[in-house]
């Protein structure tokens, strides 16, 4: 599957596409405008044709049909559901993974565990170029805790340096949080070696995997991560608002107590006993009543993603963005596009930035030319060729349309303002 | 529709039902099994069509074919719903409700957000009859603010004592949070008059509506509430964990800081700035991104209660428990079940708990008997019948069936051990 006898034909792309493993996939989604190149499965994934299945049957049959009595299959479900991930997205052992709420809040609660577990120290890391939610969630922890957020500059295209990391740790430092893949530039953390650094300092380390799971091979366990958070709605293609999942090491679990005492966490949860009594294992971090429906969506996902396999997804993500950029230097460089990215490939995610001045106008441009990718601030177009679902085809048409845009300069006149889309 | 010439004889129901004005909204739900009888709305309420029909538009056009795109109609939508609410449901103006997160996290981030802003006070004032979680999250957030949790005892039948309240009211309060309608009895607060002592005293008060939200009318703008959550998946009928709401009165808004600084309560979210900066109005209670599918079947939902109308509801609402309490007293009391709610309709939310001891093995063999209500620890036997999707039939035939089981004593032989099952 690697880029090999390159050309900027579109033939290239054909033959690229005839020899894809995964071809086939494509056809598991629902696609209604076939002319549609979908280049944001990053932001929301598209709808796998077998979710859409899935979701009339939970909704007329289980709930519509089996009314209250379907709580006894659903109630495991977000255990179930995460030693899916677990098994086949994260490199994690059964009993380590739980879907629950957002990512959002699940940050918040094992940022908030992993603090109250450590009370000697009273610093927090994370980098001024990781996920807007991530920053603000351990920015509230801080203010809330008295801590001290400790915020490392990262470069915007090329992600995280270790050295920028390795010199604000120290005894102090109780929690270091960062991104596998930032959310911009698409750089991969090298995750074992940031984890043994953080160890050293003896700090515990927390991931968001939300762009990197079902993009890029994640070996949790093997890297001896502690905890780690994540979405679903990005290439796990578990739709709109799906329910997050988290990641507690086993052996830490029972030293943890996370900030939420929910019910759902409670050790015989229907005796509705006095006092909050957390069970051993990983459900002690979930909180109230599960959605389900975005459950059993994430299951699905979760599905697909174990079907095509992570090595084989890894492998065509890695062909796809790279062939995006070499057409990229070929057509765009000289129409002022930089690569807003890494250029090696074992140092990049599932999707690429392109920086231009113009890049908002450009990006909507591009949307009314067929081809949906977003615009991040401030200035990049971002292109996330998911593997599972992109034809190397999709690519060169895409960017087809944007050499065509960027010639004509019909961009010019849309406003210069962005939208709220995330 | 108040119980008149009553009598123990089938035919009375069939009268009530023929002169129900809301008689016609069965029919907007799906029954897949005729010959059930549901008495447990109460816990997961059953499925209107409307709903099953706008989830799959919302999961095949807005997800599958609109993708991305669909997060312009999409982002507005737990406040727009929460305005839905508001109005229809539950007495707020505009800009005070939003559709977020579970009742559970709502719960966390409204009584964190108003003991910090009262650092005063340090005394969080609940009732041991309180729903589970209410109990354990006041717990967690008192074990780690260093706060005193003051437990009143409540009455496991009658609900809430007001001079037990008052009794537990000094300086030192800052928060008092109860239930609107007791999740075992039954039993109705007197919310106007318990938040004017609560605001006597200088506290805030804080309601959990799960039990109320759509099966009473709630005024809480007139009764000067401060703050509230409640559930959709009961009354509101939106499906299995359905996202929760919260009500924050507008002039408290500007004063509260919830702890989980989360991207979508962020001035200007795709600037996706340096520091956390909330908007002004009730979104800056939201926390990560919203569970969409969930969302619209809180709308879809909210509808439905609107168009009948919560007045007539209510009023159909107590024909039901009355009806319900007064065959319990001529057929149920001479074999040793007792009524555990409150006899006076005011002080009765919509559904009935009967005391038996045996109440676990007759619930299982009641559900045998095709009529499903629940059981609630230790020896409670809880029925609902939903105003808007439950006919006096439905109460006859289900009291009829138990009667019949109470003199065959058919459920002696089953294990006495409670399910999982909510």
């Amino acid at each position: 599957m690697a880029v090999t006898n390159f050309s900027t034909e579109r033939v290239f792309a054909e033959r690229m596409d005839a020899v894809d493993p995964l071809a086939a996939f494509r056809d598991r989604f629902v696609w209604a405008d076939e002319s549609l190149i979908y280049l944001d499965g990053n932001s929301l994934g598209p709808l796998p044709r077998a979710t859409q299945i899935r979701i009339a049957e939970v909704v007329g049959a289980e709930w519509g049909a089996g009314l209250v009595r379907s709580w006894s299959r659903w109630v495991d479900l977000p255990r179930q559901v995460g030693d899916l991930i677990g098994a086949h997205l994260i490199g994690a052992a059964p009993g380590q993974v739980l879907v629950s709420d957002t990512a959002t809040v699940n940050l918040y609660k094992l940022a908030c565990a992993a603090l109250d577990a450590q009370p000697g120290r009273g610093v927090i890391v994370t980098d001024d170029d990781n996920f807007p939610t991530d920053r603000y969630v351990l920015q509230g922890i801080a203010a809330q805790h008295g801590c001290e957020l400790r915020m490392i500059h990262t470069d915007m295209d090329q992600g995280l340096g270790e050295e920028t990391l390795q010199a604000a740790l120290d005894p102090e430092v109780a929690l270091v949080s960062l991104s596998h893949v930032a959310y911009r530039s698409g750089a991969l953390a090298d995750m074992a070696r940031i984890t043994q650094l953080v160890h050293d300092a003896g700090a515990l380390m927390l991931w968001d995997l939300c762009h990197s799971v079902g993009a890029v091979p994640v070996e949790l366990d093997s890297c001896g991560a502690d905890l780690a958070i994540g979405c679903t709605y990005k290439y796990v293609n578990a739709g709109p608002g799906a329910p997050a999942f988290l990641y507690v090491r086993g052996e830490l679990q029972e030293q943890l107590r996370q900030p939420v005492w929910g019910w759902f966490g409670q050790s015989d949860q229907f005796q509705m006993g006095p006092r909050y009594d957390p069970v051993p294992g990983i459900e002690r971090f979930a909180t109230g009543t599960p959605q389900i429906i975005g459950t059993v969506a994430v299951q699905e996902g979760t599905r697909l993603l174990a079907e095509a396999g992570m090595e084989r997804l890894r492998e065509k993500g890695i062909a796809l963005t790279s062939y995006l950029i070499r057409l990229a230097d070929e057509w765009l460089a000289p129409r002022g596009f930089t690569l807003a990215s890494p250029r090696a490939d074992a140092r990049r995610g599932a999707h690429v930035c392109l920086h231009h001045q113009d890049a908002w106008r450009i990006s909507q441009a591009l949307i009314s030319a067929g081809v949906i990718g977003d615009y991040r601030m401030p200035d990049r177009l971002r292109l996330g060729p998911t593997p599972i679902s992109t034809r190397f085809t999709d690519v060169w048409d895409a960017l087809d349309r944007l050499r065509q845009l960027a010639a004509d300069r019909s961009y010019a006149d849309l406003p210069a303002e962005p939208s709220r889309i995330t």
